[in-house]
């Protein structure tokens, strides 16, 4: 089959592997009809991650079921599924409390709990950047969908970044009548914004300076904040006459940077404690890593981010934090597109052929205006 | 009346004042017949606060109703009363949400929101180490005991630290069958494993390196553990068989100091990211301020913490700060002081005259062996 | 002033009144600008309740605040306000829990927890359908809205049925991705559809069989059920594969009828059982009477309601109940409506003034066609 | 294997049967070591339920794995486990939300959700009060206990009646510092005590009249109230002031009867909605079925339990019911008896082999005084 690799930092290509195969009674094969490349995909494309040359790329999975091992009864061959990034076990202490992203047993070589589909330092399991997909525990992992290619382009949204951007709301607990900051409007800060006004925001400001991302968070009903523009903490206040925003969510991650481009990690969380007003909670997706060997700061390099805590304790602030368990979200948000509510694939951009992933890379790590969210379609 | 007045670093003494007196229809005039020294108060007499000189001292208070406001109507001359230490309205948005703590209404002078009866930076309050308090918002404020002088010590404790503490175990939210990793053995962290292992955690580990403290922490059922002898997170790591605890609560503050004395802020935090699990909670109720002038290090002059933020992240835990909102707990842990089934008073080291506070915050000011916790009691 | 007085069974009249002046000095008194006509207003004017001859009636209030108490120091003269049919004290252990719909302190006479203006059995109060109110304790029970005129219809259903419908979404526990069933399609039926909705609800059925009422809840985004039609369980077995619903509000109360007209008190019940799947949420906000002399069976007589426990129970459903704390949510149901993310007036289907309201009695009483919502104005 | 079978109304025999086998690749055998006679057992022994004649008894095992299927991971031989009484598949929605009393897979034959060992209406699996028992989805279903032999018996409370008294407390939301009233003093009722007492409880009243489950009620902690001797409602009233408790537990069931022994299916409904202040909390685990044949009230034969329902509305009180999702609590339960919290054992009055089920079913079924809790130790 043809798959998408990492070969060395800003390189992939598309090569020729052995199909993947039933290893275990529980495992399924699905045949890829739409797999997503992820910000968090750049992070292991630009060389800021353990990642290992040879990896297959690619978390954000969806496909048809072509092949089943014996002890699978709940998924059948013919089922149309949406592919978890996480890989869970379904039967230890975290799985059975919901939390699929910290599975105790299915990562046993990275010292970390959590497995996840071609991603650095989550197991030795193969992306779905691919014409086939091998899925372990597939009875529990898999979410089926209705028959045939209806919002193929909205569910392909369920395997990560619209369970992670209803995960940043739940995180910070975004009910009715709040008021919400999201920093970040990249796809994952995006869906954060849609997720808030689905469980009743009144206001979501986003704030970000790329003007093609700020007018896709106004399509969607957020109050788009430009950075580059104005200083978003002063924006938010003054919107909220001086009071600051029920709740805040964090979708950029340690590799945050102010206007003119210069990284600082702890500069969003920052500005989160000032925006966000007493007693309310922070809910943080974008993602903060142990190491960061590129960090241009030497706390940072080793994980530490010295963002003002003592701001954050007398306000009585909140915080959750941490990769999404994609099961617990993926159900009501499939019934909330097939009700026609949700809307997730506003922000796809472009929808392409395996062979044109390098390229599609190569713009989207550019950030180029318009790249917002690419769809490659294996069988296209 | 007498009452302890802060005159400068290190020094408080015992002045004549003028008694208080009802200046709004809804306050109460409290005569006290129990005030506590808290942790808190040291930071203010070691001038590491903006407290200002002439500020009575004290926000732990229990006393009898002597005079009433016309506007007051639940509380009658003759109650017994505790007084929880934050000042609050009872009408505003988080008074109305709980967060007594956070009150928007009684605290115009500071920029911040929240009050207490002479507290550095929360308002113009007189405290109540003097024979006589002014309570504003009486009707809301106070919580009424049983009269008479039973339980006195162990109604003391509810004005401040045996809610403190279990806010903290609120905030790490505690429950039936978790472990729980205390950190730090004051008073706080001391009611906090007491307030665990009432909401029934199973094993309750309380770091620290004062021995008389930790005897506390193991005169309630806590597993005591010396970080002057052992390194704490390998203790608790490996009494857990490597998998750590599912809760942690910060009882230490900005002033954490590893064995040898040094000050290291982000330290306490540290430790509990490493040895709360993934999918965990950690509650903070250790003290952090915006601003520190006495800190060693410039970031955390400026209250900025940086601990160990990648593998907070990576481990997907929870963070729950601030200030206790008193009034959220008081009732329940009242009565089950009434039930005979909480004994805060357990830690009472010292009881003692207001004429002798200057020296009793001399010796629990130096951590003196056997110092753990000082009541005040005006009328002796 | 003039005020619209209950005299006997079916009997309304408006009447001048003296007008109420300040006797606590926590009170206020609001010139009413917008009072509404609620369906439990009719169980009194029906006579199925203990109201006495010469009550006032009106507990759904809007207005400006007129004169203020001595006491009274969030509110003050000229705020327009929103008066919450709930009279609380803001400092019993209920009013401090968030439950002011059983305020321990403001009923004394009749022997229950919680009072209302111009309500059978809930405290010896006038209501507001007249010029001018007096509000107890103020300060804590009044809600400020934007001074002006916009919105006023919207904001006249704060004060009661629209907190009451999102308290019914509340008590089921409605969230993003449920189905919800609604029985009843009266005002508070359709604001319990209408914040079902805005809490992320999938899909909301709306059962009645008034074809103008099933009208307003299509247009507000609900599935109308006609039961006079179809069978409503099997209709929404039907539309959700067999499986029902996870969530149901009841909105319709201890009057429930078949298609013929007949009571059946526990009608609405057992087809909530039926049709909300195993372990689901059931909200009761109809209103449910101890005692109903005019019931046609013994036991409804005395308040027995004899349901399909033993369903209920096999299900493992959960049902909660009673009347709402409007405080818990007119602070945020306000605020979507100053969004424009919420427009509960889109029920209202007559503004009348203070002298028509004998009339209006008549006509909402006899459910005529079209009669869905009436607000008077006594200043018009 | 020897095991005991149903034959007909009171009669049940030890008899010969063939050896339980894999038959399916997730499937575990387990050889029993402690399986005990459960209250539900005698609604079933005294043909007040659907089961047929041939079925093996016994939903309460624990035992040692003997063999494994080819897709069991997690769970190998020599395992030391106790099995809930629940059998759940571990992918369905109910179970991914923690709903395992209702599955929505393993249970094709009935038409409800949720499965059982040897229990009417719950789907075709034999029970375990046999030699060996077969368990589906092993890995999920299966919870790990320390090897050997210590706290065998405390361990075998931990399949059901254990997380069904616990179950009971959650369900009412038992929390640090409320008082509690648990209608049956059997061992669901005494479990519901101690685990509240556990959550934190202030006082706890039992309410029964057998003298000897009400020493055991004393013996936990909890205050015996004999309703042969007084009237519950009143001794609770009294004891709280008039106020009644914040929380209620039915443990209790169809069957309540009053003191002269007659069946009142609403009686104990109807004393917690009393003794429940308003907004209070009331967990149902005592057993209510949709069809009671054996029922002396025609209501009551459908399932229909007309109590109270007028007074539970205006007090807005809240119900929780069903049966307990095991695995939500018996880990957390486990470690509590593993730290010596939790003693779960102190109800057990027999210990007893396979052989003398028939004489403990009769003993059982009569309420033989000190006829608390039967284990059957089928190797004995």
């Amino acid at each position: 089959m043809k798959a998408v690799v990492y070969k060395s930092p800003r390189t992939v290509t598309v090569e020729n592997l052995d199909d993947p195969r039933i290893e275990q009674p529980t495992d399924v094969i699905v045949k890829i009809t739409t797999t997503n490349i992820c910000g968090s995909d750049l992070h292991m494309y630009e060389g800021r991650t353990s990642a290992e040359p040879e990896m297959v790329m690619g978390h954000e999975n969806l496909g048809v079921v072509q092949d089943v091992g014996q002890a699978v009864s709940r998924i059948a061959p013919g089922d149309r599924v949406s592919v978890p990034f996480n890989i869970a076990c379904g039967t230890c202490q975290n799985c059975n409390r919901g939390w699929t992203s910290f599975c105790l047993r299915t990562n046993p070589t990275d010292g970390v709990d959590g497995a996840a589909y071609g991603y650095a330092n989550m197991g030795p399991y193969r992306g779905g950047q691919a014409e086939y997909l091998r899925v372990p525990f597939a009875d529990f992992n898999l979410l089926t969908l209705p028959e045939g290619d209806e919002h193929e382009n909205d569910f392909a949204m369920l395997s990560d970044i619209f369970p992670t951007g209803f995960h940043g709301a739940a995180l910070a607990n975004v009910r009715a009548g709040d008021r919400v900051a999201v920093f970040g409007a990249g796809p994952v800060g995006l869906m954060a914004a849609h997720s808030s006004l689905l469980r009743g925001a009144t206001e979501v400001f986003v704030v970000d300076k790329e003007k093609d991302r700020l007018r896709l968070a106004a399509d969607v009903g957020a109050i788009p904040i430009d950075f580059g523009e104005v200083d978003p903490v002063e924006a938010i206040l003054e919107a909220t006459n001086g009071v600051g925003t029920e709740k805040g969510i964090e979708a950029v991650g340690y590799q945050a940077h102010d206007p003119t481009g210069e990284e600082h990690p702890e500069l969003v969380l920052d500005n989160l404690v000032k925006v966000v007003r007493t007693a309310g909670s922070i809910g943080v997706v974008g993602v903060y890593m142990p190491e960061d060997p590129g960090a241009t700061d030497d706390r940072a390099k080793e994980g530490r981010i010295g963002f003002d805590y003592g701001t954050f304790f007398t306000k009585g602030q909140r915080m959750g934090t941490g990769q999404a368990p994609v099961k617990r979200y993926n159900r009501e948000l499939r019934d909330l597109i097939i009700a026609g509510r949700a809307r997730p694939s506003w922000i796809v951009s472009h929808e392409l052929s395996l062979d044109e992933a390098p390229s599609a890379y190569e713009h989207f790590d550019r950030r180029d205006d318009g790249w917002t969210k690419v769809l490659l379609h294996p069988a296209a």
